[in-house]
């Protein structure tokens, strides 16, 4: 996979580009990131990016000029990729669209700053705007690295044995169990007793209950397109009884 | 505001701290930020920083151990801010959240890796899991930076009168109207003429319009709760009068 990241400050993305999980999968050659710096593509002497917004208001928004002419001479004539635009406006990244995303060849990605981008650039370079979530951020370059990263984490070999795993956050519909590793007792802390009985069915209802019990409590919306069983569904109501007798003994 | 982040990968986050913005104010003294490197606290002979699940399954689990260590070497007596740590099991960030977070004079930021971290280091360190989206991520590093991004920008005297506004996404509830900055002309694509009218009133209608429009397109979630007034609610009305007309002629 190739992933273009057009930008005006390259220097702020290349040294994540090389360090962790990251850098090691760009060593190894499973992605290919290339930093454009869209300043040299500006052809008015001063080599400006910017300007003021037609209209009025604050701040300044960046020029057509240099984003199309970047976009034009580092797109190959038989490019059938993506190109994105980092912004608050745009569909909101989750999971689903990143397994999307990682099903392309090619990724462009244009990072904005200041009040945004002149919409001419993004009408002929853009085919979707997407954002991280709803806040805002000083550029786009964050976002971009946030979209390579969870991205590359799917291409066959990128994570080591260490690091793979299908139980996580989001892939099961529900939110990650809690996770309890050496010493037994930590300072007068016990793991619990469960996950040292080798008993592996007991183990593996412990962790689907967990995975419920935290997701009905930070993340309830989840629940509604979470894949469940009927087993489920019966300790989600059993959870709920409970805690229906604890609001009633507060009372 | 001071903020101290807790990783296993300081020199992941480093360079991103003296670029840009947020370079610019942490140089400016707007901001200080305190890469703490968990690993020098690890007390076992190898400095390991995670080990198996207890339970079994894939991936490693951050140790307890060098966490509250680093934590507590870290924490001054009269520490009254939050410590936050970075998982997708968290409230979900958005700008109302940035905005409370702006608020305390200090944080901390704990950044996970591989299968997460030992429950028993987030029941003694945490204040609150926060995630910046529904996806994962190869480490808490990037999410932290997201957040410390977010936070600083909103500091009185970080943004440039080049860069602040009160117009942007999430602070007026809706999405963002689109920028046109010179050329009037760009290659044959105009700018609106409304935007080089001067006629203030009839800009301010038309960025109001277009905000609700791109709103009402990408996020309608949006309108539930953004704060609107009865002409907005009009033009609403209008344009869904204007798409059931458009998918009738399509029919």
């Amino acid at each position: 996979m190739k992933i273009k990241v057009f930008t005006i400050f390259p220097e702020m993305l290349r040294p994540m580009l090389s360090e962790s999980i990251l850098g090691r999968a760009i060593d190894a050659g499973y992605l290919e990131v290339e930093l454009i710096d869209i300043r040299p593509y500006a052809d008015n002497k001063h080599k400006n990016t910017d300007d003021y917004p037609f209209g009025g208001g604050a701040g300044m928004v960046m020029l057509a000029q240099p984003i199309v002419d970047a976009f034009a001479d580092n797109t190959p004539p038989d490019f059938h990729g993506k190109r994105i635009y980092m912004s608050p406006r745009g569909r909101r990244l989750n999971q689903k669209i990143v397994e999307e995303l990682s099903g392309y060849d090619e990724l462009m990605i244009l990072c904005g700053h200041y009040e945004g981008v002149d919409q001419r650039a993004l009408d002929t370079c853009i085919d979707e705007e997407l954002s991280i979530g709803d806040y805002v951020l000083t550029g786009g370059e964050l976002a971009a690295l946030v979209v390579i990263d969870a991205v590359s984490r799917l291409i066959p070999g990128v994570l080591g044995s260490d690091e793979s795993a299908g139980d996580e956050s989001f892939t099961t519909g529900l939110l990650e169990y809690p996770q309890y590793t050496r010493p037994r007792d930590f300072r007068g802390m016990e793991a619990p007793e469960v996950l040292l009985s080798g008993h592996h069915a007991n183990i593996l209802k412990w962790q689907r209950e967990q995975a419920l019990k935290i997701t009905l409590q930070n993340r309830p919306d989840l629940l509604e397109t979470a894949p469940l069983t009927k087993k489920d569904r019966e300790y989600l109501a059993l959870l709920q009884v409970e805690k229906e007798e604890n609001e009633a003994i507060e009372k």
